[in-house]
């Protein structure tokens, strides 16, 4: 839950590091920030977590060149607009943030690109230690939705709602609020979570009753998933200690759909414990299934083949599983998607490949 | 309302054109399926609707060839599947329809690609004057969202939900479904409708309380609307009789999603009077508005350009204010994003910018 506390932290933490720039002035020293280097051979697995974290490798910020020094006044800017908006209780989208730049009274404060503005929020995250969320900084959109035997509580601007994602939702099922930590789960009846790439394969189970039949909360990842779904997929398996299990289509690009719920992004490293679920299993589409189901096909484009050989480098893919997978993948040159599976009938994914393979998994 | 009626209708159509094969046969003739030429060159505006139909120029399908007799086996093979599909009270995706045609007996009825089986689709909404919606196949996915005060009644496959889209609903809103005539508008209190192209800006509104200060219903476009925004829109202007208006960014692209709201596109023009609002107005960000209100913009690439003066020949775009706003952008060529409205101030576009906009054009 985001609480008034997370809010207080959060502008406490901004504060902190503003207060940082100003003794380092006040001592004599140049201002400077560092962080960590963010990128991919410098993301490590830890143990305890069990997710892939960033390194002990640093890069610095430091005011001593022009470019430094106007990163850091830049940062100082938006640490201000940012504690303005905790304060008043606001919030904004980093694209806001870029514009309205342009209001400051400093030209060399306003940002000359999103990506910038972009990367300064991330930087304040991960030298703050505090999420985007809890500066209120939105995203610009996420649009995934839930639907399975779960009653929840959303704390909105408008006061409390409690839904019960079934009962209480159209055939569209409950939208992920931007930041789910405004929610507080009541009650449930979910033996486990599948999260589901796309949207068809998503209303195919919605239709088949798949979430009835089997108590399953079912997760529209919309594709790559936004930071709001991987933390609310993390958070019911966390606080709910119910199995996840992701059923994407069976491509390199789908893994890393898969990857990124279970083990975190590179570029979001720093926030893989808020949002990871390192114990998140991979349902399907596997390229053993294209084998054993017979499944039509594409065949791998020269892209396929270059992201499928990146995954075999790739510490976050370096399981038993995974190499086999891949390798049958880049010996049989072919990919499918999930709704492949209806070439054998539009119930065979929830009669018979859903549970075949939650069986195999000892998930039902 | 989708009702028992509707899908019989759907039935009868679809039968009635396989019956119609058959009798071509029977009466010793080549059979043959004539549809209205789908070109920017054969779209009238139909004065009673108010909307861009197709014109009086057809094409035939004849199987007087090879290619030409496999396009009808696989239209009849659809056609089979839909009717079953609506005996059983199903519904399925295009895709699963592509895959599905896999399972068929007959190899030269199964489709090549996914194109195929679209256009074949589109082709019997045209023949049969029955919607896609009413065959029960379903977009791939839609996920635009409602926001105001308004209470409909949702029939799901779980039997009727009732919701209000501000009290029963999170920050996310209430979803649409695939299908929007399952909705019944029961009680509403909206003034007016206003859609919403990005997620940033929808966001925005929200967390100012727009919708609340000025009973608007929001309704949030995701870029280009799919036909279920498309349909709702129609239907709350028509059945509430409330205005609409049309928030976007002020780009070429834009004034197409504006177009596709209010005017129908080229591609479903056959669907206008079911999918179009001709008395949707325009609000923004105006060109006009660029020049007055000083905002941040980018320059026009090459291809903002080219879109701008294909829409000065769009028979869609004839009018003198859509001709002198084109013009101007082409004059100052530059374009701005709806929440560059941002740099004069998080609360500008709620308490000036929109207010302004909607009392010039009477809406308030």
């Amino acid at each position: 839950m985001s609480t008034k506390q997370d809010e207080e932290l959060a502008q406490e933490r901004l504060i902190d590091l503003a207060a940082e720039f100003y003794d380092q002035f006040d001592s004599g020293d140049i201002p400077a920030m560092e962080i960590p280097t963010r990128t991919k051979t410098n993301i490590v697995f830890d143990e305890d977590s069990e997710v892939w974290v960033y390194g002990d490798r640093t890069s610095t910020r430091s005011a001593n060149s022009v470019r430094g020094a106007r990163k850091l006044l830049k940062a100082a800017y938006t640490i201000e607009f940012l504690v303005d908006q905790l304060e008043e209780d606001r919030s904004s989208t980093l694209r806001e943030l870029y514009y309205l730049s342009e209001s400051w009274d400093n030209k060399e404060a306003q940002f000359s690109d999103q990506d910038e503005s972009n990367q300064l929020v991330e930087d304040l995250e991960i030298v703050s230690k505090v999420t985007r969320e809890d500066f209120h900084m939105r995203p610009e959109e996420s649009g995934a939705t839930l639907m399975g035997p779960l009653e929840l509580r959303e704390q909105t601007r408008r006061g409390e709602r409690a839904i019960h994602c079934q009962e209480d939702v159209g055939e569209g099922g409950y939208q992920i609020p931007n930041n789910p930590d405004t929610i507080d789960f009541l009650d449930h009846d979910i033996d486990f979570v599948l999260c589901v790439e796309t949207g068809g394969m998503r209303d195919r189970l919605i239709e088949n009753g798949f979430d009835d039949m089997y108590n399953c909360l079912i997760v529209h990842l919309k594709g790559q998933p936004a930071r709001a779904t991987r933390r609310i997929t993390k958070r019911l398996h966390d606080e709910l200690s119910v199995p996840v299990v992701v059923f994407t289509d069976g491509d390199p690009w789908s893994y890393r759909i898969y990857g990124s719920v279970a083990y975190g992004s590179i570029k979001s490293a720093h926030l893989s414990e808020y949002l990871a679920t390192p114990e998140a299993r991979f349902i399907g589409i596997q390229p053993t299934d294209i084998v054993e189901y017979e499944l039509p096909t594409d065949p791998l484009a020269d892209s396929d083949v270059n992201a499928l050989e990146s995954e075999l480098e790739d510490p976050r893919f370096q399981s038993e599983y995974w190499t086999e997978q891949i390798e049958l993948q880049l010996d049989i040159e072919k990919k499918a998607e999930q709704q492949s599976l209806a070439s054998r009938g539009l119930d065979f994914v929830t009669e018979t490949y859903l549970p075949e393979r939650l069986d195999d998994m000892g998930v039902i």
